[in-house]
């Protein structure tokens, strides 16, 4: 596959680009562009690395249950990666031992199978021990009671801790010298809190930008917002 | 100084750290030391990484007005460096937008100075934003109103984000070839968690014993519990 240089890429096209990172920065998602950041030559965006607080991902018979006949989810924010958002909805969730998180949002749009994703100190504040998946890898995972304001569903299984990944494009996949299963480095430069996160997942699809996501104990275990520089490079390991 | 090779510590002491070792990890605080572990030959102890779960340290002074006149912290479990203890004692901590966090254990002995030590993400449940700061280094640090059972304190100054440090005596940071104020990599091997945790500031004092301090943040980053080695290696750089 042709790599596209970035002087080919066209002018509308950069300021698109542009627009998107600096929207997602002042929406307190995506580390800011004048941070050094290092990818490949010839790789189409910049590496952002975003945060994933704890959420949930529905399907639309759960959604109905929980918000009514006919509810749809509401965009509040738009995400990084196209047509993802954050919606208006949110719910509360109630683990084994009657302890609550509340307020957990909804991520858009719906999907066939509903999702919970945790960062490990959510699913001990609920109660639960929570397996590392990748999205959508939900055999044997743990579930909760979900409450929403006119109903709530018992998910049997569905709970994970999202395993770290990095979203790509096949040419920056071909850029960066990875296939998907992959796993790479980022590593986060930082004053009091330098940390190389390894164990990224190499996930590829048409349409996707490069956008690292870790989940919020490992943001605030690098204090990314603090970071003063982000490398994301190849691991010889394969996961 | 010179060097004590492992060989020629008696085996009365050999016994004394195993147990120490195993009475660290029956108690939940302490890796489990078949992991493999790397120390450099001539370390004294093993290599420990400890997970410091948010906690107070306090002052005589405090104590009593939480707890009433003439309160003494009472030992409920001994902690891996020498005469340091969690005590029975816990106190709930009041943040600027009146929310709390519970139940906040405190670590005794008694201190000169009444200090809070809080993970990132603690610190957002509560409200309030942080410093990174080593033990101690106070000036400017945030506030917040702690509450025990006879009493509550208004602490102007003292709520830190304790940095991250290893403890070590003087023979074995000469094993490492390092100084107070050196910093160290903790290389946490694991499945689908790695991480490299940088930063690791030396913090050396006789009969110190070779432990590593992670806040929950850094913990449940790299799941620790789940992790299959362990390697502290010396930074080129000083912090």
């Amino acid at each position: 596959m042709a790599v596209s240089p970035l002087a080919e890429v066209d002018r509308q096209r950069i300021e698109r680009l542009v627009a998107e990172v600096l929207a997602s920065r002042l929406s307190g998602y995506g580390m800011p562009i004048a941070l050094p950041v290092t990818v490949p030559a010839g790789t189409l965006n910049p590496l952002v690395v975003n945060i994933s607080v704890r959420h949930m991902h529905i399907s639309q018979q759960h959604l109905e249950i929980l918000f009514g006949a006919g509810a749809k989810l509401t965009p509040a924010r738009w995400l990084y990666q196209e047509g993802q958002f954050a919606s208006e909805q949110t719910v509360d969730l109630v683990g084994p031992k009657r302890r609550m998180l509340n307020n957990v949002r909804i991520l858009g749009p719906t999907r066939p199978e509903s999702q919970i994703e945790l960062a490990f100190s959510d699913a001990i504040l609920l109660g639960i021990d929570v397996p590392v998946r990748m999205s959508g890898k939900l055999d044997g995972t743990p579930g909760c009671i979900v409450m929403g304001p006119r109903g709530h569903i018992v998910l049997n299984q569905g709970v994970i801790r999202a395993r770290r990944h990095v979203h790509m494009s096949p040419e920056e996949a071909e850029c960066f010298g990875v296939t998907p299963g992959d796993a790479m480095n980022l590593i986060v430069e930082h004053a009091t809190c330098p940390l190389t996160v390894g164990g990224i997942m190499v996930r590829v699809a048409p349409g996707h930008k490069l956008e690292v996501h870790l989940d919020s104990d490992e943001g605030n275990a690098c204090d990314l917002p603090g970071a003063t520089g982000l490398r994301l490079v190849k691991a010889g390991q394969r996961g």
